[in-house]
Formats: structure tokens, C-alpha cells, sequence
């Protein structure tokens, strides 16, 4: 019940999933809208499930009213499936806030030793970059820096299977020396944590994949990351309307049309689902609410991903 | 002296501006090298002077040993031209701390009643916007970002005639209530300033136009910025790369080719020139170290443009 066009993509994506890997999906939401959104798939031999929940979220509601005020939204009831081990994973293209505020104070909880869960996302530039945290956390303190970088470098570990990965710091400037206060003392702390820790980088250095991981508050990396979209879109956008004010570069547009729409494909949030909440007792993935049942059923895999190698316990070992 | 290549973008930009727009340039820095590559040059008629400085920065010098350790740099000459009124206006691409530095806390000081003054810069999009702080200050207070939206808007009434610019703070939601807390405090004193403020603005809203002005403060800026620049010349490497990949598609190529290079042209720091240094008593514009001598020839205008519209004095009235 997430998507802004829920049920539906929702439910295609986990359909997919649970057919090409065999995936056992539950969803969770009303049960007769979600079970009519079912009619229009061919669910036959798939292992799907619904779990009926009331309430419903809007996407303006307060997340400190939700946590409460609404013990049977969807993601209440999903979360619980967690917690009780009933699910291995939830994912939600629902309202971020809530969702996070459900698992860290109400279902799942912080692990021991986690200040601050933080959201990690996948850059699409070469290398697919980590970059955390994406807007968990829009005030941070040293200390919570120098955990993501090593809450990152466990998931870039375990999900990604890079030995050892390389950590660096978002920066104004790749000389030691450089950054807000924030970065300065993170720095050191960094320095001295059980991770490859690499220094400042430029978002320079991050898209050209410097480092495996980019360590950032919350408020900083969410400007980062829409600030590539809303680049990467303009930047397409731009190419395309000045082909068009000329017939012979049309032409041109539509032979090299298959070059941008695989630039487009790369860079789409569709080719790496959402984005895990990492830090809490349980596996998490925040989805955009535009989110395609491509990006949903890729969520799966990386929520499969993530469980399959045991992120959380991962994390856990890490941070203690 | 200021440029990766110096002296040779610097000479050819001003020798442009020189021959275009009858500009009246003063190089300083050695003499001897400069006057070998204005050599290059056919300087007949053009209003072209040279002012010795003995001392040369490097890139990686620190700041504050520059401002009382190297008082002959060529920075400390330039600048002092335009405050003994010998220039209007002083331009580099040099290091920007050592010529923040110099600026602020020797040559020219803040206007009376600037907390801090910041760097504005121009991005390529539609309307094409200003976003202030890009980098003078890594760390703010909420008053320092309420007079960065009173300068930017002051700047874009004298220097690009809007006769009432928007002025958004650039934050990771558009709802109001969004933001870290630097963002929270700021809202609230640029929300009683006497500008047209607009509230938040994500990068997507500000790069599509949303508002003039965009506040921030210095670390996010520079990040936003690099982020954007690195993005958007990664967009156009894939386009181009996958395009190569295909015998058939590189001839589309060829055809778009215009296209694609006006993107980059009109993307470029080329067409707008460096970033103006607003707050000090005197017009300063720092640029790129790798700027071509495009990039210098239009920072003259922009340079030209501030004094003629007399930016300084609009600055100094409207923050008293």
C-alpha cells in the first residue's frame, strides 16, 4: 500500500519477484483492495500471501503520530511479521518518515551499540557506490559518521561481497584539512575505526568511484543525491530538446536513441530497488513513492540479499 | 597568475575583454612572464597594463599563512589596486581561500553589518540561478544564511535586473517543517527579511527555476554544485560511451553532435564566468583554476556588470 500509484506496482513488483526467484511474498494492506490488484496477475504456483491491515498512511501524516496513532497501518503490520519472524524483510514505498520511525522506536528497534539507523543508497555511477545516510538523520553528530562508515563498509561486505571496502568521507575538498567541523572530527574518528578509511572525497571522486562508501549526514547526502537526479534528468532533458529543434538531428536522435535510453536505465532507481534502513534489528528497504514494480521486485532481491547474508547480524558483530 | 596554465588563460581572457568590450585590464603578478605571453598577443590600441607583484602562492598554501606571509603575492597587489581605487574590480582563479582570505581579512573587510561574506554562484539551468553560500563558509549560523539571501537577492536586482527575485533555502523536503536544524532557524529569519522568500527548495526545484536565489551554506553548496558538475559530465561520457559502442549509433552521434555540445557549452563555467566574493567592499570574482580564457573574458563582464550596477553599495544598503 506504499507506491503512489498503490496497490498497484506494488503488487506487480513482488508478483515478479516471486516468480522469477520463487520469492514468498506477503503483502500487507487492505485485503480486498490488495486481492483485487492480485485478479490482473497469474499468481498460479507463486507463493504469495496477504495480511489484512485497517489503516491506512497518508503521505502528509506526522511519523510521531503515526508510530501510535496507527498500530494497524500496513506498516505496522509488516514490520510485526519481522519482528516476530514471520517475515524476513519488509520493504515499503510508503511515507520514508513513518517508516523509518516504525522500525527504529516501535518494532525493530536500534541494534545495541547503533546510535542512529542510517539510510544507504546505491549511486548508479561506476562502481555503484554506497552512499549513507541518505536523510535518516538531517542533524548528526561525529560519533554517528563514524558508525555509518562502519555500518556501510559491513554492507558493502556482506550484500556486495567486497572484501575489504574502501571508505571515504563527502567533502568539500579532497585535501586532508577540508570540511565543515562535522567532517573534521568525523575524520578522525574514521581514521580510527576497523574500516578502509580513505579520506575526504570530492562527489567528484564518489561518482568516479573512489570509494566503495561515502560517508555524509543525512542532510547532505539527500541534497547529493537529488541534486544527481535533478542534474541527470536536466542534462537528458536538455540533449533531447535540442535535437528536436532540428529535423536532421532528429534523424540522428533516433538512431543513438537506444545509447540514452540505456544511460536512463542505468541511472533509474528501477535497476536497484530501494534503499536499506541499516542500523535496526531487522532487514529494511525504503522505496521511492514513484517506484516502478521493476524497483520493487529488484527490492526484493537486494531484501533477499541483505538476509541471505546476514547484513543485520553482520552490523551487529561489527559495531560492538 | 591564477589559473592551472598561468599565465596564458588569464592574458588571452583579459586580452579578449580587452579587444570586445574596450575593458581597461591590469595583470599583476611578474612581470617578465607576463609580458612574454601577452607577446602571443596583438595588443595594438587595447587598454592593457601590467602591475608587478614579486611573490607567487601555491595551490596548496594555507590561507592564513598567505594573507601576512606573502604581502607582494600577486592577489595582495590586485586587491589593493581596488581599494586604493586604482581598479574597479579584482579577478582570479588562483587559490580561493588565499583570496577569500586576503579579501576578507586585509585588503577590502566586510561591508559594515555582513556577519560573513559568501561566495554566489550561477548555475547553468533554466533562469539560471544563484546559489549563495558555494563555499566561503563550510560552517554557518542561521543569521549568516538569512543575510546570504538578502545579499543573492540583492545581487540578482543590480547585476540581472530582476526587480524582486525569489529566494528559497535549499533544503531535503519541500514541506515546510523539513531540513536540519540550521535550515529550521534560518526559514524563520529569512521568512521576516525584506525579500521574497519562498521557503524550501529541493535541488530538483532549484534547478528547474523554483526561486532566483537559492540559500545555503557553504559546505552544502560546494557540495551541491561539485555534485551537479560531476553528474552532468558523467551523463554526457555515457551517452557518448554507449554511443561508441555501436558503429551504427556513432553516426547518429555525429548528427547530434551540436546538440550535445550546446548542452555542454551552455553547462559550462565558460559562459558564465567565476563566482562572485559578495560581502567585502570591493567587487571580487574567483574563479576555476582550470577556467579557459572564455571563462576569465566573461568573469570581466560580470565583473563589469557588479560595478556598474554598483552591487557594493546595494549590498551595504540593504543589510544596514
Amino acid at each position: 500500500m506504499g507506491t503512489d500509484n498503490r496497490p498497484h506496482p506494488d503488487v506487480a513488483g513482488g508478483v515478479m519477484a516471486a516468480r522469477e526467484w520463487g520469492d514468498d511474498i506477503i503483502f500487507t494492506g487492505d485485503r480486498a483492495i490488495i486481492q483485487a490488484a492480485l485478479q490482473r496477475h497469474d499468481t498460479a504456483g507463486l507463493n504469495i500471501h496477504v495480511v489484512h491491515a485497517e489503516q491506512q498512511i497518508a503521505m502528509d501524516e506526522k511519523p510521531s503520530s503515526i508510530v501510535r496513532g496507527k498500530p494497524q497501518s500496513s506498516i505496522h503490520v509488516g514490520m510485526e511479521l519481522v519482528k516476530i519472524g514471520e517475515a524476513d524483510a519488509f520493504i515499503s514505498a510508503g511515507n520514508t518518515g513513518a517508516t523509518l520511525a516504525v522500525a527504529i522506536l516501535s518494532k525493530l528497534k536500534r541494534l545495541k551499540g547503533v546510535q542512529r539507523p542510517a539510510l544507504g543508497t546505491t549511486f548508479p555511477f561506476p562502481g555503484l557506490p554506497l552512499s549513507i545516510d541518505n536523510g535518516a538523520n538531517a542533524d548528526c553528530k561525529a560519533e554517528y559518521l563514524a558508525q555509518f562508515g562502519i555500518i556501510g563498509s559491513a554492507y558493502m561486505q556482506c550484500v556486495r561481497g567486497i572484501a575489504n571496502p574502501t571508505v571515504g568521507i563527502i567533502s568539500n575538498g579532497e585535501e586532508e584539512g577540508k570540511g565543515n567541523i562535522l567532517v573534521k572530527e568525523a575524520t578522525k574518528l574514521l581514521a580510527a575505526a576497523p574500516i578502509n578509511f580513505v579520506g575526504n572525497i570530492e562527489p567528484s571522486d564518489f561518482i568516479a568511484g573512489a570509494a566503495n562508501v561515502g560517508v555524509t549526514d543525512g542532510f547532505t547526502g539527500n541534497i547529493m543525491l537529488k541534486t544527481a537526479e535533478a542534474t541527470a534528468k536536466m542534462i537528458v532533458d536538455a540533449v533531447v530538446r535540442n535535437v528536436e529543434s532540428s529535423k536532421r538531428m532528429t534523424t540522428g536522435m533516433q538512431i543513438i536513441r537506444p545509447a540514452i535510453a540505456a544511460v536512463e536505465r542505468d541511472l533509474s532507481a528501477d535497476t536497484f530497488g530501494g534503499a536499506p534502513l541499516l542500523g535496526v534489528n531487522g532487514v529494511v528497504i525504503v522505496c521511492h513513492g514513484g517506484s516502478s514494480p521493476m524497483a520493487i521486485k529488484n527490492s526484493v532481491q537486494m531484501a533477499r540479499l541483505a538476509v541471505e547474508n546476514d547484513v543485520v547480524g553482520a552490523i551487529k558483530a561489527k559495531i560492538s
